[in-house]
């Protein structure tokens, strides 16, 4: 069985250390932490994958590199790619926002926008993939991106010296399954992983209940980057195990969150990046008294119009 | 001769290390570092200092604390205020906006609109404190204001590791003035301070150039942060040393700062907080090779729909 461990991580942060911030960590009260990783470049946590995979191959890909994303990941791939002078195509499905596909062509990516939803353009970048030789960069089922995503988990443990708990969102699971190895001691133990998910888009919930990743609807204000039709293999994996706790959180409870991250905080997060707030904001997880929790906040490509 | 010392500076972060942020740091590129002090309760490091002035009178103040400003020092005293369970009249002129009112009393501060232009507000302010016994928060020119202001700098230095430079913005040169205090070894000597002032509202340049501070005509994009009309006695006597640098920028430069720090950076300043950065951004000040800079981003009190 293909996974992922902490000396991945370990050697991914190695790897991709010159390329990507060390995102700031911001303690709102005591012991409540907020991993601003909404700062990364290219405004997402996503590059951190996405030089971890392009990197990993040891040569540069001489035929470029090719990626599906609703979005963030697209950015990423994108942007990683224009740091390292290769060539990225990149297929969105049509749903994805405008501020995106406007980001990417300012990166220099090939864009193809096609098919409804995630998975349909997905598809059309495998077979054009297959067709060039390209490297592809998934968005959250390789173990080299995974590895990549883990870092954040590595920073958030030194930065504030330890959590008992991090609370992290799930689309295709790729960033928490990161998280969980990478906030691990290297034996398994470390803090409680929250992985929230919108009700709207339960890719972790329903693969738990099924005992294995199965499609679920997609809807809702997350859709555009939380929206895989199922989870992850690799992330099912880890997602699966003991230290971790499954958590939904309302579409209302997420505008709300993304609101008061900006009201409060000047955190001017996209609604994906605001749901790890939402379960904590809405009582959807509660710490306990003393508990020492960081709450990823992970995206910002948004209309900062939008957040009033 | 009133002044403010490093000591001062220490005793003013342990007076109000409870209720202020320690905002991060980011290295946006090696030896570049962003002070982001404007994720700081209220929007803008003003609450540092309004925290201890109203903390170094020993008790509260039982008559409640006074402040004249319908910007960033009016929404930081209403913030300490309330915070501290202290009654909080604000004196704003009567052209302040209908939303900038609305957010002093969303903090519960009595707001009296009064007066043409600010400084007839601040006339009606001190006659008003006179009569109450009210503590004043002066904007920039009161030892306990500057020693809070500098607490940044002290941040600033422990968060690098050390600077070369620190960049920052100027209107009555409080926040320049603690910062300069704030960042020295405590025998005076430290890090170059660049002192930024939009070119339109030059009260240190003026001063500098008098050999005191003089009246300065007040217009531009930064006017409602930075427009003193004069720059603060106690600061003068600070950023008239030799280890400060006066700067200028233009509006236009300002601008494009502020829409880089959101486009590229994800960092949602309002003019006055992108001052500082405009002066890098622009070569108004160019780092030599090597040179570690920080740059403090210090308020974020806008209309996020206007950073694109
Ligand atoms: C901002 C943001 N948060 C969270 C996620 C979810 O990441 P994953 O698909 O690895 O679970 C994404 C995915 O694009 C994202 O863009
Ligand atoms: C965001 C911001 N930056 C800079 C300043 C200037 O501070 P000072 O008046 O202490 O020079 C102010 C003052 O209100 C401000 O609000």
């Amino acid at each position: 069985m293909t996974t992922v461990a902490h000396h991945d991580v370990l050697a991914a942060a190695a790897r991709i250390g010159g390329f990507v911030l060390r995102t700031p960590v911001l303690e709102v009260s005591p012991g409540l932490f907020f991993k601003l990783e909404l700062l990364q470049h290219s405004g997402s946590f996503k590059v951190r994958g996405a030089f971890n995979r392009i990197l990993s191959a040891g040569e540069l890909p001489a035929d470029g590199v090719i990626a599906a994303s609703g979005g963030n990941h697209g950015l990423a791939v994108a942007y990683a790619a224009r740091e390292l002078g290769v060539r990225a195509e990149i297929f969105v499905p049509e749903v994805t926002s405008p501020v995106k596909v406007a980001g990417l062509e300012a990166l220099g990516a090939h864009i193809t926008q096609t098919g409804a939803i995630y998975s349909e353009a997905a598809e059309a970048a495998a077979k054009r993939a297959a067709e060039t030789g390209a490297l592809t960069v998934h968005a959250y089922d390789q173990p080299e991106v995974l590895a990549g995503q883990g870092t954040t988990g590595l920073e958030i443990m030194e930065q504030t010296g330890g959590v008992d708990t991090v609370v992290v969102a799930v689309g295709g699971g790729g960033f928490a399954g990161g998280i969980t190895v990478g906030t691990s001691a290297g034996d398994g133990a470390g803090p409680r992983v929250v992985a929230v998910e919108p009700e709207r888009i339960p890719t972790l919930r329903e693969a738990l209940r099924a005992g294995e990743p199965v499609p679920v609807q997609v809807s809702g204000v997350g859709a555009d980057a939380l929206g895989a039709t199922r989870l992850g293999g690799l992330a099912y994996e880890i997602l699966s195990g003991p230290r971790v706790e499954s958590v939904l959180v309302s579409d209302e409870a997420i505008v709300a969150a993304r609101r008061t991250l900006w009201a409060r905080h000047r955190v001017a997060a996209e609604p994906a990046g605001a749901a790890a707030y939402a379960a904590v904001l809405s009582g959807a997880y509660t710490p306990a008294a003393g508990e020492r929790v960081a709450v990823v906040v992970c995206g910002s490509n948004t209309d900062p119009a939008t957040l009033t």
